[in-house]
């Protein structure tokens, strides 16, 4: 339904218009009735719904939802159709729980694997978090339900988010942390944001300009609204200048109260007021009007798509002489708490009572002919029990294999803590020890959030990552173990041998007050890369039932202007004996760059199905962006001319296929011309190349006289290498060499006229 | 002789004035005769005098000078006296020259092993650096010689040094790149610092008002004079306004106008360029007043001073089976060009005609009845060449022993250009393999300016690392070989197993425009101990012919405030067979902090000589500074109230001493109690901590009333960890929170008169 909603603010009350800015209790907006305005409701998510019954009443109970893996698995599909159908399903969920905005989906980048709300989020690559998250956004809107893309920004620890001050730097904050929610944001055109606890470099995010006005609306176009997390407003007042519309949840009347002083007292605009009104009457009709009544779920159905969902997240990450997938008739000691009781979703606001559950020893028992089980340890308490051991290897010597269920506990990861360790509690290590150990055929199934280190892993044959699958991840699990389903998950991040190898290590998670980025850009596998540290597992990896050959890479051109794309193929055959699905994944490597850039950066995937024998090419297209960088000067991405390698391989460690491109940049990288513009910076623009180079080569001439002066006092030993080194580096010098020691001779009024003829030439005299 | 400089300076004319603040020409001030203002010359240094004869014409030649270790060397001492020593015959020396003013100590930090000008420098840690350089400027200033500390600051790589900006965190900057210039400026009272050619957080060192008004004049107190390095200026009238006097060398007239000019059109206030000019006076006489004329200093003297130096500064890596001291009476094959040929100093502005050079095989032949050469390699190139390699292998399976001298040439380290890597030549790391492979007691003696790979390392018996030892390198390292010294040298950098290890390695050199100095305050072994990296050898490492052991370290209090000082006192004892000195070294490592911190940071040291059996006891004094961070809220240096382990031994990796202390801070971290100030620092201060305590109880009753609301709702399961945490870590919230959804329903108007009375209680409200 269209409505005018500048008429329906004109007739708003100021004290209206500021009641509207905070909500009506916990999970709902106010209704204003006399202009026919209606409350919505928000919940949480985003892998399933959380919906208390009465959301008036807080301790009413939370009704079933289907509970789908969580991010942190939903990402390792790499598959953005799968993500899309799952969205989806959630929006037909809130339909008919009559709730208007689901809070998700999660898109803080993992920076490190001890943040213990990783299990809610895809990944530590922002293209890829920003694909999955786009994906899931399209998918629940496509339903008329509404998105809070969380949590904005850089809130990438649990430990002191209420008051944590990230500091991190404007190239790294956009490359890596704000890039992530692009996809959800833009593509995806979530109808809300919710903005983090933290503070971003001294601003809170609920008021941070920068953050919210200055990125999300201006830059981004956003047209929905901004939210806090619950709690996390400031200074109201300064957080509805910064961009912040509503203040979650309710609770009192003060800070309406000074909205609305802040206006009597002109401190506030109106303006402002009225815009943010004008977006919150936005998504709250949004959600009215996208309403379906009477909306039921089909729950089996759903049901169905979680255990489809969960299959294809998970992860083999070891099959040892084809250990993998089991027979039928191979008898099974199934081994491990988790067997019977799934670890199979986090703990925290994210925490959905499922419609059903599906136990992996009820789901092995429907397709083994001969199962027995074993405990393993206790479900609470890390401790190892030598009489539960004793009991599973025994069970583990009498079949033909073990499969043991293990990982992390629910108290080893949750929102609102941070793990201190990557280990698994050592009553799961010494428990697969020992069966491994008594047992030539053993598989670990694991169940957790984020990575954990494997001291035994040389001793079992496969090892199956279910990360937290839902409540289907028992069937899923025996579906991949059994073959009915061709496993075909990737690792959307790293998993470490140690802890001191992660790359926040040194910061995370930082002092009491502030946590420095200190790592930049190298977060997750740029990490590793640049570094040459060996992982325990690379990004992008994960094995199949079958093998694929990459057999062909092509691009459309070899060279190009940044205001032109490149299409590249590449083609790959599935060269084993059954059917299976690849992630292609496509890296781009810059070969030179004036600024410090990671070994290379995932730029496209595709996730292709392939019978045995068939090939297909999959096709990507590569913008300016895919090979930019964030310009702290000019505030914008940029593509530097220069070479480019595009690679595409199985995963980060693994790239066969490999084509170079030529790109030639048409943007000026600085606002203007100064003192201390380099040489090399103009010899890279050709309207002020040809100047840049006489200016660098007649200042070499007096150069080379002051070295040969020096060579003539010391001897050449003491001076030589002083003096090849700075006529090699000359282009980066500064402009304002050129009226030193070390110049031509220029004068300073000289100077001042050749900066502004430079600038005149490229139009930056505004 | 005193002047009165007001009544001068009020003689001058404003184009004197200015014309006083650049040089005549490449090393001298400008004489005024008219009002007796006369010239000083001031030449290259640090480790010995670099002066052109005739100071006004750049080609005229280098004198003669005694060519002492350089900085990293030297630092290998650890020997405040010996530097001092050497400080006073560099004195001498300029007294003969006529020189006013020597350019040194160079105390810029190793913030990479790779930085081209590290041989120069002293050490990757502040503190022994600024000892080092304290030392060096006290004994150059004992003869009426002056100074100059540079360069000033965070000049940490050659690579594009004229223009790269410096990208460095405030606390970084203090606890690390500045610190290290405390000891020679404060303490030292070195006449004049230079400052750096590169930038520092967006402002070049010429004309950074942070660096040289705010920390170098008002914090520090310096009263002397600061000049660009050769060529360093940028723009002459804002330099003047951060602080800068004097800019070298001469390039003509124009500065000196722009600063008249400045003056005319009321831009530059008069009185600043009067304080200029007094502080260039206070210079200029206090060098023309220290003029010992016809004054000659003894070479002889002045070489053996550098043969006892080179011996100390030399540093034992490793002695397997006790293989050095040699015997007079056993065979030995010489190998390597560097034995008759040594590299002895780095290239660049340090660059020395020495008075006399030892070469090492003249050395070892004075004291071998059996010794013979083999050349091994070229002195140019780094290629290996068969035929040599298989000519020494011959030699050295014909003797007792061989001894390579090895290392790095010196197109391989020099002022102005960085390494890439941190292997040795391939001629010398083959020609090493080869001759260990058939010479059983092989010893290499390396000739580097900073840290090799060694790769070889478990082939050879002993290695000695010599630095760049000087004049008098191959008499010294006779000297050790044979045990006419006991080497005492320890490293005062770490040696990395491979450059990927280095903490810098992600940012070095960094950008074409910026480098982002990520790894923060772990540089050096700050980062290694944190991150848990095994070096090749640690920071304080070296060998000696005789062992220590420490007995006992003792406290004169268990607990202080940051007001006292505490007496630690450890006592070690020479339990081998030889005199010996031995180095003991005393860290600081606090057990908890509110700030990220280093393990452990060197605190102490002092160099002992005992006879065999003999034992002493050292004595170190710690007051607030030894357990203080830097605080970037009131910009000063703060000592946390806490626990702190002080621990001595003999490197940092082996410290068998340790004694702890509780410390109480008197102090306030913080400038001003606002919404976001913390508990937890509110509970650290006596007259707030009341208050804080009871603030953060009676929230806790509505958090934990919150949790069980939602615990009913969700089931335990979901929200247990989360409620715990929040409850956990309330401390760390801040006041802000008292008023919103976690809080005990405070209201904004209370919650600002409560921060009023807190800033009241603290006398903060100036």
């Amino acid at each position: 339904m269209k409505r005018n909603l500048t008429d329906i603010i004109s007739q708003m009350t100021l004290e209206e218009k500021a009641s509207l800015c905070s909500g009506l209790n916990m999970w709902q907006t106010k209704p204003i009735e006399r202009l026919g305005i209606p409350s919505i409701v928000m919940t949480d998510g985003p892998h399933g719904l959380r919906k208390q019954a009465n959301p008036g009443d807080m301790s009413s109970k939370t009704v079933p939802a289907t509970c789908f893996p969580s991010g942190a698995g939903l990402a390792s599909s790499w598959d953005r159709e799968l993500i899309r159908e799952v969205g989806a399903a959630i929006g037909e969920e809130c339909q008919q729980e009559d709730v208007q905005i689901i809070l998700g989906p999660a898109v803080n980048i993992k920076r490190s694997p001890l943040c213990g709300r990783n299990f809610e989020y895809f990944s530590e690559d922002p293209y890829l978090s920003s694909e999955m998250g786009a994906s899931h956004v399209k998918g629940v809107q496509s339903q008329g339900v509404g998105t809070s893309v969380k949590h904005f920004a850089a809130n990438n620890q649990e430990t002191l988010r209420n008051s944590i001050n990230a500091v991190v730097d404007e190239r790294t904050l956009n490359e890596i942390y704000l890039r992530s929610f692009e996809g959800p944001v833009i593509e995806g055109d979530a109808w809300t944001v919710m903005c983090a606890y933290n503070q971003v470099n001294g601003d809170y995010c609920s008021e941070n300009d920068y953050l919210l006005n200055q990125v999300l609306k201006q830059r981004w176009g956003h047209g929905g609204l901004v939210m806090t997390d619950w709690g996390a407003i400031n200074e109201r007042v300064k957080g509805l200048k910064a961009g912040l519309e509503l203040e979650m949840p309710y609770v009192g009347p003060e800070h309406d109260r000074m909205i609305v002083k802040a206006v009597q007292s002109g401190e506030l605009d109106e303006a402002v007021l009225d815009e943010a009104v004008r977006r919150l009457l936005t998504v709250i009709f949004k959600g009215y009007d996208g309403k379906k009544e009477a909306f039921a779920y089909d729950a089996e159905a759903h049901h169905q798509l979680a255990r489809r969902a969960a299959a294809d997240c998970m992860v083999l990450l070891k099959n040892e002489g084809g250990l993998l997938p089991l027979k039928p008739e191979q008898s099974v000691a199934v081994i491990g708490a988790f067997a019977k009781h799934p670890r199979y979703q986090g703990g925290g606001s994210s925490h959905i009572t499922p419609t059903r559950m599906d136990a992996p020893f009820d789901a092995i028992a429907g397709m083994s002919a001969d199962c027995a089980f074993a405990l393993g340890y206790l479900l609470k308490g890390g401790e190892a029990d030598d009489s539960l051991i004793e009991e599973a290897v025994k069970l583990a010597q009498s079949k033909d294999v073990a499969v043991i269920f293990a990982g992390l506990p629910d108290s080893f990861e949750s929102e609102g803590v941070d793990r201190t360790r990557l280990d698994m509690p050592s009553s799961h290590i010494r428990l697969i020890e020992a069966v491994a150990a008594a047992q030539p055929n053993t598989v670990v199934v694991l169940s957790n959030g984020s990575p954990v280190t494997m001291p035994w892993l040389p001793q079992v044959q496969a090892v199956l990552e279910g990360y937290l699958g839902g409540q289907a991840t028992g069937s899923a699990a025996a579906d991949v173990l059994y073959g009915k389903v061709n496993p075909s998950g990737k690792l959307a991040e790293t998993f470490p041998v140690r802890l001191e190898q992660t790359p926040a290590f040194l910061n995370f998670p930082g002092g009491k007050s502030e946590v420095t980025y200190g790592e930049g850009l190298f977060v997750g596998y740029r990490y590793y890369e640049a570094k040459k540290e060996e992982p325990l597992f690379p990004f992008g990896y994960g094995l199949s039932y079958t093998t694929f050959a990459y057999e062909d890479i092509r691009a459309d051109r070899t060279s190009m202007k940044d205001t032109d794309t490149v299409n590249v193929s590449v083609t790959i055959r599935n060269t084993g004996a059954v059917a299976g699905k690849e992630i292609v994944q496509l890296y781009v490597k810059p070969l030179e760059s004036h600024v410090v850039r990671p070994v290379k950066e995932l730029k496209g995937f595709a996730k292709v199905h392939l019978q045995p024998g068939e090939a297909k090419t999959v096709h990507f297209a590569l913008d300016q962006r895919a090979f930019a960088y964030f310009n702290t000067d000019i505030h914008d991405w940029f593509a530097e001319s220069g070479a480019y390698d595009i690679v595409a391989g199985p995963s980060l460690a693994d790239t066969p296929l490999s084509v170079t491109l030529s790109l030639e940049s048409t943007g000026i990288p600085f606002r203007k011309v100064g003192r201390n513009t380099k040489f090399y910076e103009l010899m890279a623009i050709p309207e002020t190349a040809a100047f840049a180079e006489e200016a660098m080569e007649g200042s070499l001439e007096r150069l080379k006289q002051m070295g040969a002066m020096f060579a003539e006092s010391m001897g050449d030993d003491g001076i030589a290498e002083l003096f090849e080194a700075v006529v090699k580096w000359r282009k980066y010098d500064a402009l304002r060499s050129l009226s030193g020691m070390m110049g031509g001779g220029t004068s300073e009024a000289d100077l001042s006229k050749i900066i502004d003829d430079l600038n005149t030439k490229l139009k930056l005299n505004s």
